[in-house]
């Protein structure tokens, strides 16, 4: 059986009330989703124009103009009723849906006969559509607009955009397929292939799922499409002489022979996750063993710490087995939360937990490094390393920004960051009919019917800050379900109390399976130890050899040189430091913070204008160090940051 | 006093006998220089033409065509008489001569009525001449025919090359200059200054000399010559949004100004040797300062330990102090032969041996690493750490070549090398009237005339690998002066005998200053005791901390992949390890190797698709670690190399 094991419980289902998550969402909906908007639509001072609504008004005849921005500007309005649809899922806002309704309508508006619809080449010439697939973007806005379309249909009930988008899908089925009169062509940027699947779910057309299982099969055929299309357009192949070639886009070889993830980060994980979501539901054993293979590749070789990928700026891309760099690195936002997307769907259909493992080291690392703690500003590039003199001076660093930016020109990682924040309640809790699954530690209630009965789950916990979680049980009627409940790879000590008394169940996948008859009232109570942990990276990792990264929980942490002074790489943790921790309130809206037992190299031997002298032996002078989570740096200004620090 | 306190010997006077140098010697003698004449003629079959001695013939009205190439072509005609020039000097050669003097016809041929003399100018019109000093390397070509003149007739005492250059000069000087009808600009690419020096040695003529100055003294005023001259031109501002903005030039603010290297490596280091060159004969103490502050900046913040400078591949740079990254790294072989003229000069000026040390560290480390050990393939970068897969899949590292190359479309390393060996007797001796100075220890027969008298001076050593000198002195006369030997600065125990007797004499500037009366039959023995040692950095430098190089003698080593396998970021090297030395006669043609106790992390405690594990302590396996002589890598085929080696 492929079929998913667990989905998500509705997120109107859901009410957050945690005090590591509840601050994001609450920034999310009052300040990001506004925000956004007023970017949309050009609002912002000093910002350069998104010009994402406009393009649409133009294309609607509503305004006389010309497309401006990106070729995929239309996505960032997708993304953000996307963002809009699960906030309203959990906290309705009438104003907000009217706003999101007109962006609608002007959305429709522009709309072609045919269905149609993306405004590049609405405004560019319509003859020229579906004549760049491959770097164009058309069927990366159609996903998006799927993915938005169907969310909002869920929120709301509207059904407007949803049969906008029915309809573009439409327009593309008839011009993209197997059938000799079309275009044997897929997208250039992937996430239309999990974006229909759910399309599918809503629907139920199956015309919806073969087109999604044809853009997942026909990707990387003989001849290549990409390599016809560029030479029959004339257009430009920015990989030509780039050893990534057409793995760039994942589609130099049919992704059934691909087992190392190439090329863009962002478009493998989403292509990834569409192959899960195919393989599910078309009970497809060898697309999901092909997954199961580039998962592995992935968190086994090519994954930082904080669950970062595509260590380089140069295609934004993976580039080697263990090349793992820290400070050249790129580790996009989007593609954290695309490994996010890629482990939800892999954990639905497995039920291990080890991709719900994955999925919390993003979260809490490498996804909300993304966003400043005040919610204004954001990273595209996430190192693991920072150096500000460096990342002015040295143009292969002058990507990885020191501070977060306001907005950004491309601005697909804050929406993602939006709409993946506001359904996380999503990525917590999931269940089946005699299941339920506590994937994260977020507190709040959620509600859902197991074992036929209504049940109300009351979870506290201070997470990731505390490693008790405690869960009330609320119900109508005794009835017999499993709560499963996630023991993070992580941990190594822990316990479970049912009712206040000790309690055996098996463990399966990672997962402890309270399977029994549930009462109004009872209790569970986990407790897991959360001991701070030093982390060494696999040899073959070349940037890491003989140092450590501290984490505790899920939670990576740093060292940045508001606490520790600079040159950073002077600083040796010790071997033997106990670790003291403290919960900081007033620190970074509150973390956990740890103390070791350090020391640093005395730059006091040296000479500024001394490089290098003969047997030579370092002194050290100690130093106590202090570690603050890794997602929380760069809110103090701009300094040095290591995650990776020697050891001695 | 700012003259010159020594001058080179002349090559004529000097015949190499050196179990090191004589081979690279008569390799660019047999090999590359009559290689250099057939690229340079296209005639080498799988190499990209070089088009240069084609773009002369259409210039002269021999052939038809267009002018092809790069816009300093014509510099590599020039580079190659200079090579031939010295080559000539000490090993006289009719054949060779013949085809220079040919190569000059040809030359001179398409030198144009008033002098000017660019084959890109005068095939793509000759309107446009001086129109973009900033890029279009006129002035560097015009430095390299001087150069290339003034050594063409020093050896043959023929002045057809010598007048040809004269003349360019002298139109050059009639378009460029203080005087308002003339522009006010400058090299956009130096070389021509100290080249001009070099010609007013020749000529005595003080306009040769003024010009020098004028481009020393004009370089960086307000206004901006590059900055007018490009917006009057319209011309590309390659580093409108570098931050190198006009210092990539060294034409961002006054010479007088400048404290840091900054900008394209090449350039600084060669303008900084025309500014030793102009202080010297100008007797201008301020400038000399700043050429001592900028060689302090380069030796103690911005060089390798191989004395390669220039750390990013944009822009071939500088970047920022203790910016030196080992595998991103740029450090071009033409730079380091640039700071040996730069160190050169500020020897000959000062008679500090520590200008000579920084000489010594590049000629056997960062200039030959560039040449491999049959003379047929070239470096332009040098790296201290190298992986294959990196260089092949990290865009980062794409400049990085593993394995170095036949040839180059910009071919400045090669003959730049050629020119540099072939004149490297040189180097190693200088004197004046009254003293005679061993900069670096290379056997041979010398003779200068000193207190009168001719002397000759056979030396012999098996330096680097012993460190033992003899010296006979032969003359006709018994005569009074100091012969002034280098104590090298990595040399902490020696001991020198005249007639096999201890003799004390005093040091001045790091030089053992022998001042006596000399008779023929006279012998001198200096001894230099030459252990290992274990190179420090500098913590400052991020990428050196924890590591140690080593060194001995002159020579700093690496282990390569061949001899210690692969992943060698996981070897560690005792810090108490002994070490072992031998000197292999049919290894890399011979050398000294170095072995020393080692240990490894063991990748066994790893399966290969585990990156990360908690609370992990390393186990090691023991592992005889060999060190290789860092010039001599990759000459055994590709693999990994590592200078900069974790210590333990």
């Amino acid at each position: 059986m492929l079929e998913k094991k667990i989905n998500m419980v509705g997120l109107d289902k859901v009410s957050i009330d945690d005090n590591f998550w509840k601050d994001y969402m609450e920034l999310v909906r009052s300040h990001v989703i506004p925000y956004q908007w007023e970017a949309l639509n050009d609002r912002i001072e000093g910002a350069e124009p998104s010009y994402c609504m406009q393009n649409f008004k133009v294309a609607a005849g509503k305004k006389i103009g010309k497309f401006q921005g990106m070729v995929f500007q239309d996505s960032d309005a997708y993304k953000w009723l996307e963002a809009v649809a699960y906030s309203l899922m959990w906290h309705p806002d009438p104003e907000l849906e009217k706003t999101a309704d007109g962006a609608i309508d002007l959305i429709c508006d522009a709309q072609q006969e045919d269905g149609y619809l993306d405004t590049y080449y609405i405004l560019n010439g319509l003859e020229k559509r579906f004549t760049n697939l491959m770097d164009h973007h058309e069927m990366y806005c159609l996903g998006h607009m799927i993915e938005g379309a169907v969310a909002y249909y869920r929120a709301t009930g509207k059904r407007k955009f949803l049969d906008c988008a029915i309809r573009y899908v439409d327009c593309v089925s008839e011009n993209i397929g197997p059938e000799p009169e079309k275009l044997p062509g897929y997208p250039g940027h992937e996430v239309a292939e999990m974006a229909l699947v759910e399309l599918y779910r809503v629907t139920g057309d199956r015309k919806h799922l073969e087109l999604a299982k044809y853009f997942i099969d026909q990707r990387g055929q003989e001849p290549l499409y990409f390599d016809q299309e560029r030479k029959a357009h004339n257009n430009v192949f920015h990989w030509e002489h780039s050893y990534y070639q057409y793995q760039y886009y994942q589609a130099g070889k049919p992704v059934r022979k691909q087992f190392r993830a190439e090329g863009h980060a962002v478009r493998a994980v989403y292509l990834y996750t569409g192959m899960a979501e195919v393989a599910s539901v078309t009970e497809d054993q060898e697309l999901l063993d092909v997954c199961k293979k580039l998962w592995n590749n992935i968190v086994g070789k090519q994954m930082y710490v904080t669950g970062a990928i595509g260590s380089s700026q140069y295609g934004e891309a993976f580039t080697f087995d263990y090349d793992l760099p820290n400070d050249t690195i790129y580790a996009e936002t989007c593609a954290a939360i695309g490994l996010v997307f890629f482990a939800r769907r892999m954990l639905e259909i497995t039920g291990e937990s080890r991709y719900a493992d994955v999925m919390e080291r993003c979260l809490y690392n490498g996804v909300i490094s993304g966003m400043s703690l005040d919610g204004k500003k954001f990273f595209y590039v996430n190192p693991l390393e920072a150096v500000p003199e460096a990342s002015e001076k040295d143009f292969y660093k002058k990507h990885v920004k020191i501070e977060r930016q306001k907005w950004f020109g491309c601005a697909c990682c804050p929406p993602n960051v939006a709409r993946l924040l506001s359904s996380i309640g999503g990525y917590a809790y999931e269940a089946n009919l005699q299941e339920f699954y506590m994937n994260l530690f977020i507190g709040g209630n959620i509600e859902q019917t197991l074992g036929g009965v209504e049940q109300r789950f009351s979870v506290q916990t201070k997470y990731p800050w505390e490693g008790d979680v405690h869960i009330d049980v609320e119900n109508g009627q005794d009835s017999e379900y499993a709560f499963a409940i996630r023991i993070p790879g992580w941990c190594g000590v822990w316990t479970l109390k049912i009712n206040g008394e000790s309690a055996e169940y098996p463990m399966k996948n990672g997962y402890v399976y309270g399977r029994r008859i549930w009462s109004n009232g009872d209790t569970v109570d986990l407790h897991m130890e959360m001991p701070v942990q030093r982390i060494v990276a696999n040899p073959r990792v070349r940037e890491d050899v003989g140092k450590a990264a501290l984490m505790r929980g899920p939670v990576v942490y740093c060292l940045e040189e508001a606490d520790n002074g600079d040159l950073l790489q002077d600083i040796y943790l010790k071997r033997e430091s106990e670790f003291d921790i403290s919960y900081e309130k007033e620190l970074l809206n509150g973390v956990v913070t740890i103390t070791a037992d350090g020391k640093r190299i005395s730059t006091g031997d040296w000479k500024e204008d001394v490089l290098y002298k003969p047997c030579f032996e370092e002194t050290f002078k100690e130093q106590k160090l202090k570690f603050i989570p890794y997602y929380s740096w760069s809110n103090r200004g701009a300094g040095e940051m290591l995650v990776w620090v020697h050891m001695k």
